[in-house]
């Protein structure tokens, strides 16, 4: 346990409550947004229309969107028409002093840092999708379906007596990674990983890439890309003891590429394991993979994790991407590898379940488990 | 020598006589295409246009195009105008008794192996781009600034009487590999390839890849691909030695995927090395590649057959594959690998370099080493 | 009233009856599919999954996949899950004599023809998606948002002993451009249309175009598509009188292209009106354009049929095109045209409102106006 | 004659003293780009490098990048390699004072006024690539092949005393679309035009359409473009009389669109014509065209300014951009058009025939003509 009120089900209770008696005023949890109009911001927007337990109020971008409405501010790249409500509501500062709890940082790096401290000291719950703390020792990168467990060392952050906290949500390519991995090192255990990525344009944010690059192209590079995938599995798939994430050891190299698709990075994995299973009990390891977060129904929770595709040429972005609403792993090809001990392809979407249904997906277990109060 | 006659120097004075005497008829060497209509075919024509030694007088296609002009019997995808003298060429059947003496064979390898070996019979030097023979042990699989030696098999095949012969290019994404994996394996060898390759459109010939599979979409699987890029480079960069290829022993895995892009295989490439070089020293190993076959100042051969590229997000498909009349292998992104010993991405062009322009590559070596007569 | 029996509102009973009582045994409409394997069928196997009155029970595509389920047969190309009942079924031949009621038919014009006629005869209702009998004159092209009483036009069918009829869906790129045309017409009269398209490479069907020949590139061209652009617009927006439709007068100009766009035609209109209408008062007609079959709640009905975007650079394939689950019409950029009146743009989904759903809507409004039996 | 000295004969001398004699020092004519490290400027760069008659010398680019090496400043393009010498150069102010004769603006509207205008008072003929001063009543917007004449409108600039001057090219959109209407004007009389574009991606500089908004996606908005198409070409295909241009009277409407390929632009046209001549009198109008100044063979020229196409598919930006260098323009399509008389569709590569390479055919002109003194 984290806090010592209140016990868990009473904080259930409250939220069912609530939840249920979702026509009177203030049911929903007020939920705020900053860096909204960047293209994370843009689906955090699209995922909190009409989420069951959200209710947004706070929307704040650059200083020079101050006092706009947000449909004045965004130049809105989404499929789905710009909900109306969202599009009301005027942008403000960066600081705290808004009337809401949870707070999602789409902030960019530069400038995150700073700002998700000044939240968390405030009281805020910060659900952060930068970098800048990720490697914090006491934040936990969580992802609710691999290391749920990691939200205890929160209980180290300086922010307790406020209540405030800050979780950093992983990269949005060592999601994908990082799920296929577990059941295997659950399984079987996992020495080294291999991993080349083919990266969606929506994971360079907006602007980005110039189409002027990308059309007809691949750039077989993206800035500190690859150092963000060789290191967070590494604390996203280690152990909780004693108040510290002790890491999971094993050697990861990665190559990052960049690729004309519009959403979905599919990545070409190689594993040495400890043990030596057949292909069967691999597959098997994946398609059994039920984590107890499943059992709490998430709001944002896929059907399943991780789905296995036996028709050679699956996982293709344009096809399994939206899978479950874009929250499930799509994984396919598993077979021997001739240097470690098996290669498989894994597909995620990156804005969804690698970004804004990520963060979503946190603050739902947050709220489930009782550490959000309001 | 594979032949007695004629010596080396002498017919290089043929060919020098009647290249500098190119006004008069028929002083170049006749040369025919079966499978013309393909994209490969299209692109030795494009690059058989005005060539200095080589005049395109036969054409082959399916049955139906027989009696066609090939300009009425082609759906021409390049860039550049259908040459006029080909566009007026009938398309007779695919048999021998045409008047000419190198055959490039873009045909597909249903049909290619029993063709092939009838003109070989009948006297003609095939140069096939199938890959219906490339794995007969009497069968070089040629890239003449890598293996130039092995053209010595072609004495082990039946065909020596009527002066015949069939000489074989890599796979498309293997040229590239074999390439950029010679002069380490020259200068430190090579114990171990892991390879992802992000393979163009145009790999897959015409029609190929219907544009609805394809566009915003990645495809993680390309028949049988796998299988020869992790077979064929072993005895491309194996040693000739008494009338047969000792493979080169390395361990190869590849994963091979097919991108939205038109022209160029990129590959994401990590070895691990027998020697332990510093990058510097694997960098100058490519940069200083220097083979014999670049001496003989052949017509399509590259200024230099590989280029190291420093700049951190090169190469690109769409900034180098043209390089050097997309002749020329590009490398970039050297740097530690933390499971083999060092990784780089390279790109080569696969229907210039991968195909059409190393089949010419391979022919103008045979010309100028004294193996056609006309 | 088309027919006798049953009187309109008995038939809106039964339907409501059944559709109520949803839970019980064969409540569901059985439908079934003809050409269900090509990128229309699928997508109709799409829309049909969990349709609240239909149930598809009947598959059939060409010969070949005769006995195989469609899982098998199909290479499915859409981004949701092939719907696990439908993978099951297994595929027939194209033949009358299953028991189901409507029968949408996505065959290739070469073989529609007859085969439609086989069914209508045996008592189907045929929604068919094919050109081949669309100008017939007893065959209405229906959009029931513009032309829903031009279904009279059935009785003059020679199926009426067996209560089968033929009633064909427009051309996909006619749709978009009669539904925004259709308000026009009722408020001001339309004398003259000029038409750019850029349709998106679904509407040329699996596999359609290669990508070699669409990436980085426009087309500008489709087969026959500008004579049907130029004639059926004509029919569907004519007067049914006396048993026969009165075409509307006006002349049409077409020029049709191919763009490097998923899904999505867009199309660049210039009209030239009866009365002179302000740009206020266009925007208005297309902004209060109500059909009666709105009033209707069709399953498939958009929330509205058209909208009016005011953002100058909407409306975009890639935003607008799944508006209202892809059934509604997006139009923008209103401005007066130098030559013709007006200058605008128009966008709808080619395979859902321009094919598979436009389809479903006009089956749903047969059964609402008690024109199906089951 | 636009200048009293020297003779139009004896500036060729001049030159062709010059030419012939190129192994002296300072044979070639020095020559800058202002607006270097753009999409225009790098296709300069690329057209410049070993030009018979212009040496680069001078580069500038914002003032951010003064003082760096262009190799250092700029985000290099494009396929063929950045040429070396230009990559040595130092980027310096946008100030005269340089020592070179002609200059190139590829320069921002915003600031390329002023800039211009200094330039030109300083003695320098600026060939503007910008729309700053295209509408100015003494400027003429020259196509060598349709106004060469419109260059004595320069005597009426105020800077002949210092021979310096300022000559636009087109829009570039404008560019494809006079050249194809220039026979048409000369043989029939042109009423009316309804023009609907297609405009690549290259046309909108670097970075131009954040690749997220243009993949898969069709933006039917270009700022300020409209206007440009519709007033332009009124200048451009006017007449030069007494020391002013009368515009062409004719009645222009566009619409223009930004779609997904790299480079070319493609036009939809409709024309109404004063005569009223056959399909083939109009294609033999074009096929015809000879201007003038394709007896100066200038070194930039296409072999024709026009080609037309007659398989029903062409002219494709893919297939045909590239045509003569770029230079020339591809139309087909010919037909009837059912409100105006003639439909075609039109095809120019945007950064070369509408930009760098259009400029460097109005250098080289004016140098041919006598008009630059070095």
């Amino acid at each position: 346990m984290i806090f010592d009120e209140p016990p868990e089900n009473q904080a259930e209770t409250l939220i069912h409550d609530r939840i249920d008696s979702s026509l009177h005023f203030r049911t929903k949890i007020p939920v705020g947004i900053l860096g909204a109009t960047g293209s994370v911001g843009q689906r955090l927007i699209q995922l909190l229309d009409k989420h069951p337990w959200f209710e947004l109020v706070y929307l704040a971008a650059s200083d020079k969107t101050n006092g706009k409405t947000y449909k004045e501010a965004v130049n809105w790249q989404l499929p789905t028409p710009l909900p109306e409500k969202a599009g009301k509501l005027l942008l403000k500062p960066c600081e705290p002093g808004v009337d809401c709890k949870i707070i999602f940082s789409a902030l960019p790096a530069a400038v995150a840092g700073d700002v998700e401290v000044a939240f968390a000291k405030a009281g805020y719950v910060v659900i952060s999708m930068a970098k800048s703390h990720r490697m914090d020792p006491d934040v936990p990168i969580m992802i609710p379906e691999v290391n749920a467990d990691h939200l205890e060392l929160v209980s180290k952050q300086p922010y307790g007596k406020s209540k405030g906290m800050i979780i950093a949500k992983p990269n949005c390519a060592a999601i994908g990674l990082a799920l296929a991995l577990r059941p295997l090192i659950l399984e079987f255990g996992v020495k080294a990983v291999h991993v080349v990525t083919m990266q969606a344009l929506s994971g360079a944010g907006f602007p980005g890439v110039p189409s002027m690059q990308l059309l007809d192209n691949i750039i077989p590079y993206i800035e500190d890309e690859e150092n963000r995938l060789e290191n967070e599995p590494h604390k996203i798939l280690g152990e909780y003891k004693n108040g510290a994430i002790i890491p999971y050891a094993c050697t990861i190299s990665s190559s990052c590429t960049r690729v004309p698709v519009t959403e979905g990075h599919l990545e070409v994995v190689s594993v040495q394991l400890a043990e030596k299973p057949s292909a069967e009990e691999v597959i098997r390891a994946w398609e059994e993979f039920y984590p107890p977060v499943q059992e709490l129904k998430l709001p944002s929770s896929p059907v399943k994790p991780l789905y296995y595709f036996s028709q050679k040429d699956l996982p293709q972005p344009k096809l399994q991407r939206d899978l479950d609403n874009g929250m499930a792993v799509s994984i396919g090809r598993l077979r021997k590898c001739q240097i470690l001990d098996y290669k498989f392809v894994t597909l995620s979407h990156n804005t969804i379940r690698g970004a804004a249904g990520g963060a979503l997906l946190i603050a739902e277990y947050l709220v489930k488990k009782g550490h959000v109060f309001w």
